[in-house]
């Protein structure tokens, strides 16, 4: 398997393109984005497990239960979420442009992200969709990538190649994510696009088992958002035989697909509101997965850890302290903890209680980019990985002013 | 029932005194305290969930398992807790207090906050002990309230008197809490004296009614302390009838108990690290007293809604997205929302969609310091109060750097 360029474009048959219609103010801002494949495709989506859920998910839905969909559209500046007419507006949305691009409404994926409770205009969009039409190209992720963002500032897009049966396969994807994310059993905006051939239901039992340890392992502020949904799209181009069950070729294809959205997931932990540092914690050493999990997810969304990272502070106490309330069962006093980065790496805690180490180099190791939280449970043989960001003052400075 | 003066030494028999020992290394703040009954009082206590626990609180609990306590000793600027002494340097403490004060050991209450992983040096601890003995006084309350005290900004104290039988009771507390606050079955350190005669197995079901719907409802950061307790020594100097079973006059002694703790509540959650508002979230018409309770805990938690109320931002769609992740079962189609301070009322959102509403007169009420989001369910009776504080650029500064 090998990295590739060229995001949701990568695949065979696969065009997109992105612009600024006029739902955001700021005319240097995408607020449109549009993928769409040749042919139909295999479809699979989750959604965030809110309540309260966006209407474009509720629409996207019923649309991609015959397993199949052609197209994605997707606008940015205005979630559609908690407004009086907002499934007829995303209903709008799909028939403009199927309209467009002359296929079935029902192939639409339709998805928005933004301001929650308002009213969101049909006519920027009306006007952006067959412009955006004409600009599909080969070369049109980035634009549709930038029209999926809100407080982003990266792109965050990733594609990768692979062999199925002597056919060259590819997937790639593209995603938004910065703030309202604790994604569960669904996440943040995530379009992915494969030629690989494979049948809607193993496409779905290969989404739904990746995000597991992928997006539903990635926390910024511990708010699950209303609009979270990952679709990934499978058009076959590639020629492979199809897959239709479990089996070498599937697992090839999930490797694949998690190389993918691990890549995106570091990425949206990176480019967490505010963020300076991207956390990864590891959990070894665990009775059970569910164990691991549990620990690693407390320990990214302690505020407390999230702080001290910012300020690159040695504070191992607040990790063993969420690891305490984290509800897993586990015997403290074999608790182990290192911090490391690329500047090397330090134990700062063994059997549940300190161990003597230099500040000095804790420092230098807590003030690179990418921290590394390793915990050892010393139970048993069980693992997991969670991503998160640090918590500093342009998180509360976006979020103390989001809307106006 | 009326609020009075002098906190923990309100009581009848109850002496109190603070003092700088030497455990920090700023001079001018006090970093133990203690309380001391003329004669053996019931005591109850609750404590921590986290996995992870202060040796003060196993210490405390052996001794307290009796039901009788005379005193309470606790030190600010180390928790005592993941260090290798921890349990014995407890111990020390409860026994140069009890020499100090001629008691038995089993009889004191030992208590400790600050960084976990830290040994404790008990040296500066034994050479203030007998000068905290030597300055116990009736007006010591607010010294003691101040050796508490780790990262907060104004001493939490309140008392109240009321009668049970004729008799005149006082029930008074002081606290201290202002980061790593989300109790669970228990909360901050919280000391409450008494003078009501009234049982330990009165006065335990006392506390743990009541840390239900007031500690355990105020957040400030989502996470559990390692240390949380809340102790309440009860010497019956008051002279009413011993209260050993539920009727009337456990109702009157709840009722203040409740008087005395809401108010502490308030002060922990309007003092939260960094906090400039103090903010109470009232749910209403729920269909039982959980689901208000997770719902009005949900959106107090959010650290979006917090974001936004620091920038007085009526983002109503940040309590509905909380509201939509809470795991309530609840019907988002009839959530209403409504913001008050002392600046008025305004509605921002009905039956789960934004209402029409003057954002300048919403800019006037979330300027205010104390705000109150109500939410009403439409589905029944319960109700739930919450309390939390709004995130601050000084939250992430204070614990940025907390350790070094």
């Amino acid at each position: 398997m090998k990295i590739i360029e060229n995001g949701v474009c990568a695949a065979k048959g696969f065009t997109a393109s992105g612009a600024h219609c006029g739902i955001r103010k700021n005319k240097t801002k995408n607020d449109l984005a549009l993928i769409y494949s040749e042919t139909k495709a295999s479809a699979a989506a989750v959604y965030t497990t809110n309540l309260v859920k966006g209407a474009p998910l509720v629409v996207t839905k019923e649309h991609i239960k015959d397993g199949k969909a052609q197209a994605v559209i997707c606008n940015s500046g205005n979630a559609n979420t908690c407004n009086a007419n907002g499934i007829e507006i995303a209903e709008q949305m799909s028939h403009l442009t199927a309209k467009a691009l002359n296929i079935d409404p029902k192939d639409i994926v339709v998805a928005s992200t933004g301001v929650i409770g308002q009213p969101l205009d049909i006519e920027p969009i009306a006007n952006g969709i067959p412009m955006l039409v004409e600009s599909l190209s080969k070369d049109g992720t980035r634009d549709a990538a930038e029209g999926i963002m809100t407080t982003d500032t990266v792109v965050k897009e990733i594609a990768v190649e692979f062999e199925i049966d002597g056919k060259v396969c590819r997937i790639g994807g593209i995603a938004k994510g910065s703030g309202m994310i604790h994604p569960n059993m669904a996440t943040m905006l995530v379009f992915i696009t494969t030629d690989t051939a494979i049948s809607p239901e193993m496409l779905g039992k290969a989404l739904s088992g990746d995000i597991k340890n992928t997006f539903n392992m990635v926390s910024i502020d511990g708010d699950t958002s209303t609009n979270d949904m990952v679709t990934v799209l499978a058009n076959g181009m590639a020629g492979n035989e199809e897959i239709v069950s479990e089996g070498e070729n599937f697992e090839i294809f999930m490797k694949a697909l998690n190389t993918v959205t691990v890549h995106l997931c570091r990425m949206i932990a990176a480019d967490g509101e505010g963020a300076t540092k991207l956390l990864e914690c590891r959990v070894k050493g665990a009775e059970s997965e569910e164990i691991a999990k549990t620990v690693a997810k407390s320990v990214i969304c302690s505020s407390l850890l999230k702080s001290a990272m910012f300020g690159a502070d040695a504070n191992w106490g607040r990790v063993l302290c969420a690891i305490g309330y984290s509800g897993a069962d586990i015997d403290v006093n074999k608790v182990g903890v290192f911090f490391r980065s690329a500047k090397g790496e330090i134990e700062v805690c063994r059997n549940g209680a300190g161990v003597e180490f230099s500040e000095e180099k804790a420092k230098e190791i807590l003030l690179e980019k990418e921290i590394d939280i390793d915990v050892t449970l010393g139970e048993g043989e069980f693992e997991a990985t969670a991503w998160g960001c640090d918590l500093t003052y342009d998180y509360v400075k976006i979020n103390g002013d989001y809307r106006t």
